[in-house]
């Protein structure tokens, strides 16, 4: 059984701060301030160009990788770090499409981040041919795969709601209709236990920054299944990705397995932050860490139920299709939002009116929940929300 | 006049070590560790999501994006930072197709960096529809340009040799043909006086790792020219490049100007190297950068030749045609370079024959030239590179 008081001193958390909203991005470790400073000091700065073999830079992406991969349930050599969460859905979802040259619909659904569609929208009309993204309700996802469906571009956890599909069920499903299956696990990935070889996912992407703990920006990943790793063909074919990046010749040849889906020169700094991060997750596994997902977010439900009635529940009861995040509607939950962090508890808010709170038992704890919940209550019950300077919206929440 | 010993003095140099490889990967700014450190402790660590408004890590792609403009002859708010070059070369290549619907054909050269080459065939292989790309020997550049091209995607100046093609003359060719100009400024950025506004430049790329000196795997910038800015259609169209990505619509809205070129998250700690990094061009102009690595070209070219008979130039002597770097073809380069290396010299090597020496007037001056020269004859002359330990290829040089 995972030490979670352990995991929680291996992070920084400010003074008087609970902080619920590592689905969005996750505290520092301790360990990455050191890590980072050597990255830059003692490999950057005393090594320079040879860093890159000496200090073992090059082959970081497919070492974070498969480290990666064990929390995801892939296969060893079939996960590579790089680029952003949005790069590598269109690169899961040209590859995917060629897969299956004969269909022209992608399906995804309006609970799927807007990112992915904007990408998937701009992948289509690039393409032309007749491609078009077909966008259902999240419950309607299952009846519309069919013969017609090229692809299934679908995210796991609702990153409003915390709704979370049946991976397994839906994967079934597409190739029973002909279908290839692209997940995003922005919000599984270190959240919800995930298995991508048991359930034969085609394609899987994800982010680093969020309950993997990162850091700001840190590099998406992507997965590819072995069946498909030697014959994918990377429409992002940068030179990392050749078979051969540093014979300069002037054709492309993908390298073999999940390397041809390296594109450019991989971001080192970046990259040692996420190394930190990822020793602590040595220290536990995805089925403890689930386990206590639910036991706390059961918990934060029950608490704030009890104590606002205001508060409207948007994400399920059932664990089976809850991710690691309790959301609740509110009309002024932006307000509100702004009156909590005022107070110390840092959730975030998600338009039109979602209240979003994440759960990560890395670093929170019980404890954590009932002094959110008190507060929470305190919030909402004296309405301190309804004040001019929560209610002025900034660009970024 | 810029004071050089100043600008040297911000960088950390190991012992020992003449660098002659900043056009690869740019040294350390002495002020980038504490800068990092404080992205890490002080705004990860203590401001966690709030942050991204707080530390203004939101807005930095487009404040580190007109810091570098100045030095490439951009107008305000035409350039933004993230991703990497390859991705940024897609990026932009895609984006100007699109505004010569009527042409199928790229023109490229075959001194391009490969990953441009690469990137081009993916991009082309996908869209279908009969589009080709043309590769030429770049002395046949000019010629090629007719009014078949759709987009002439060049790098100014030549990673192996130092050749550097006469920008305003093949844009204005190219505009002239009818076709739309993107620019790659891998080894232009710091290194060499661009002046995209002025030449006409309808897209341009870069990265900011070499010259720059920007960290190992530092983001890359695009330059999209004001008459584009909106209406150029990112194909990567990513939630932040959207008109109001905390909207969260479900359909791709494009922002006005250089931000639509944004895709997804920035790369925070990375950005932070960065930013110190520029801290020290602002004490100088690329025109003094230029006339300071021109003396220091022909004092290294002349002290070569008048010590290494068997190192042939292929740099050109020709100022106008010269970037900041020098290439000596030798049969045993690699081996010579590992010599070289040994000895504290560093520059680096490029199949099939190229030994390459970068030149970089922030940190490199006349001495280091001399200092340089003195070893490069020592092991020429001395054979010293005919040795077993020096012939075995690693991977990556």
């Amino acid at each position: 059984m995972t030490d979670f008081s352990a995991t929680k001193a291996l992070f920084h958390m400010p003074e008087g701060v609970i902080y619920l909203d590592g689905n969005s991005l996750g505290p520092l470790p301790l360990s990455a301030s050191e890590r980072v400073a050597r990255t830059v000091e003692a490999e950057w700065g005393e090594m320079l160009i040879t860093g890159w073999n000496k200090a073992g830079w090059m082959a970081r992406p497919t070492d974070l990788g498969d480290r990666i991969g064990r929390l995801i349930g892939a296969e060893k050599g079939t996960v590579v770090l790089g680029d952003t969460l949005s790069i590598k859905v269109y690169q899961a979802l040209a590859s995917a499409l060629e897969l299956n040259p004969d269909r022209r619909v992608v399906l995804s659904d309006s609970g799927n981040f807007p990112s992915d569609l904007y990408i998937a929208e701009g992948l289509l009309k690039s393409l032309g041919r007749g491609y078009t993204l077909k966008v259902v309700a999240p419950e309607e996802v299952e009846a519309a795969i069919d013969e017609t469906i090229a692809v299934t571009m679908i995210t796991e956890v609702d990153y409003r709601t915390g709704r979370k599909h049946d991976m397994a069920r839906l994967t079934a499903k597409a190739h029973a209709k002909g279908a290839v299956a692209v997940w995003d696990l922005a919000h599984s990935a270190g959240a919800v236990e995930v298995d991508l070889a048991g359930v034969g996912a085609d394609f899987a992407v994800g982010c680093t920054y969020k309950y993997l703990n990162g850091g700001p920006g840190a590099p998406a990943f992507i997965y590819v299944a072995p069946r498909h790793a030697d014959s994918a063909r990377p429409a992002l074919s940068g030179w990392l990705g050749h078979d051969a990046p540093f014979a300069f010749e002037l054709n492309y040849r993908p390298h073999r397995g999940i390397e041809r889906m390296r594109v450019g020169t991989p971001p080192v700094i970046a990259m040692a932050a996420l190394e930190a991060a990822l020793d602590i997750w040595d220290m536990t596994t995805m089925a403890d860490v689930r386990a206590r997902s639910l036991e706390l977010t059961d918990r934060f439900i029950a608490g704030v139920e009890a104590t606002c009635p205001m508060l409207k529940l948007v994400t399920p009861r059932d664990h089976q299709t809850r991710g690691s995040q309790v959301s609740f509607a509110f009309p002024d939950g932006y307000a509100a939002m702004q009156a909590l962090i005022a107070r110390g508890v840092i959730g975030d808010f998600r338009a039109p009116d979602i209240m979003r709170f994440g759960f990560t038992p890395l670093y929170i704890g019980p404890q954590d929940v009932d002094a959110a919940v008190a507060i929470i209550a305190e919030v909402m019950n004296q309405r301190l929300w309804d004040r001019p300077e929560f209610k002025a919206r900034s660009r970024v929440t």
